[in-house]
């Protein structure tokens, strides 16, 4: 599992919102975790995986204690994944938390939110405590149980920089994901 | 969701532990959340789905606030999963958490455990908050995340018994599972 | 298993094809086993399994033998899933078949393969035998053994309209998908 | 994929057989295509992939062409995967095609047909064409396409030993299963 950190979050830089009537801001959102998806709409491993985790977020958090907002960090094929594009594929996903469409900068492909994150790529799951900062900001897949977990001990007050005991770990055998071997 | 409950929890009897030096007990326990998982070895839920679930609560969480068990509540094929199958099963299968072995009761398949909490079948998910006290005693499948949130929340000694808001649900739409219909 | 048709196909109607220098006609690949799947880019069951084994159809069989050919044949948010969207698209999911685009209509939102065709919906796997007759057209999900079975027998020249023998059948017992019940 | 062999089939050597009212020998099913699982019933990648493959070759192919057959060939943990325990775990994993048990040898823990087939371990799926010849014999986890294809072309009296075209491969790209990279 990755470590918990501890990074100042610069607010979100929107061109544009769906699924809310207003921009939101962390500063606004202080006092609640807020979840942060960033994704591509024709990123595969966003599809599989980071969007339905964000609706499992979004459904199984009261808003009053959790927010969880979709970013749509695009940095490549800019001209496939608009704004039009977007709209659908929200509504055929079903995706119906606020998604912010992460502005772009001129001459750099990289949008700004995800440039001033320093994220690595999409999907990224970025989770964000009660005081505003950063505690998680992870490249790639995390499982369901951990992320429940980490929410839950955010909005509950608790921010464990460390693990308070080792992690258990399961030997090999010889019988592995392929099979038994002789 | 299922709901949480407020049910007590009379002590485990068990014919026989293993992965445990002592015989463990709910008082000795008091303090810490405890998760266990009953199955049995040839119930086929229990090893798709109860199995690997009890292996990740047992990984993630830390054993100062979280106990995992397996409860091993044979209730038909008795001689099929005796104790000797039941060792090759835990190896087979890398269980490395307590797992104790429901007593089994004259005149009734229905093991002594099993009965008293009022289980319905394989696999049961029962959470026992950090004051003895049952909180959820589901039969079936429940998603990790909702999972890793209700142990959270019961471990940092917060015990909703109703979702602080209504739960959110995704509207039906010409799209579904099976594909987009015309 | 859906039960296998014998309809006359008229030919696909593109307005473009990608991954391919040529227009395929369905008379030129007479003599083999033509697989069409008509999908949606933003179609999630299409992206989740009509792709997939579309990518498997492709790389299993011999060119010689069997041709994959994607269909798409947009019914909805024709402006969201333009050609610019598909071409990125087939690039993130690898999709490196011929697909052609179904050509739309004027006055109606079915475009023109998919209306002759009278398909249902996306995803649909249409399998045509290799006298050009279709024999399967089947809108949503179908097991992966079931179409490489399908696909050759009739690479073989075989071509039942109805099984040999009857369909085998699982009774249900007290064990099902959620479980074990007492 | 797997390429074809061609392997003289000795007998299959059963201490007993389940589902099955006579004992079944390769000469009285020359003619047909028959279809081996050798499993262990704990071992965890014959319960998770292959006695759900082989339940739908069992389903899918007409009896009059194709046998399937379970061989329930035992390593290890013997005492815990005896009889009983198997009628049991056969009845729970719904398998009615009959299984035979691989009959154990003095002074081995390897049995007698696992042994003489040159098994590597379970799941292994040993096919064997019409003539009475091994044609596939696999250690591990095979896509179902790949499995239904080759049925089939046995079936159909197609023996290739080598593939008609070059396979193809899907080249890497800065998105993967993990997701896209900047």
């Amino acid at each position: 599992m990755p470590p918990l950190i501890h990074q100042a979050a610069t607010d979100i830089h929107a061109s544009r919102w769906f699924n809310s009537n207003e921009e939101l801001s962390l500063k606004s959102l202080l006092g609640r975790v807020v979840v942060v998806h960033a994704f591509q709409m024709l990123c595969p491993g966003c599809v599989s995986h980071g969007i339905p985790q964000a609706l499992k977020t979004h459904t199984l958090f009261s808003s009053d204690e959790v927010v969880t907002i979709g970013l749509h960090s695009v940095f490549e094929h800019h001209e496939a994944m608009n704004d039009i594009s977007l709209a659908a594929f929200l509504h055929e996903y079903r995706v119906d938390f606020p998604v912010a469409v992460d502005q772009q900068r001129t001459g750099s492909p990289i949008p700004h939110t995800m440039h001033a994150w320093g994220l690595q790529g999409t999907p990224s799951l970025i989770i964000i405590d009660r005081e505003g900062i950063i505690r998680l900001n992870h490249f790639g897949r995390l499982d369901d149980m951990f992320v429940g977990k980490l929410i839950s001990q955010l909005s509950a007050g608790q921010a464990p920089l460390k693990p308070s005991s080792p992690a258990k770990t399961n030997k090999p055998e010889n019988c592995d994901d392929k099979g038994c071997r002789i």
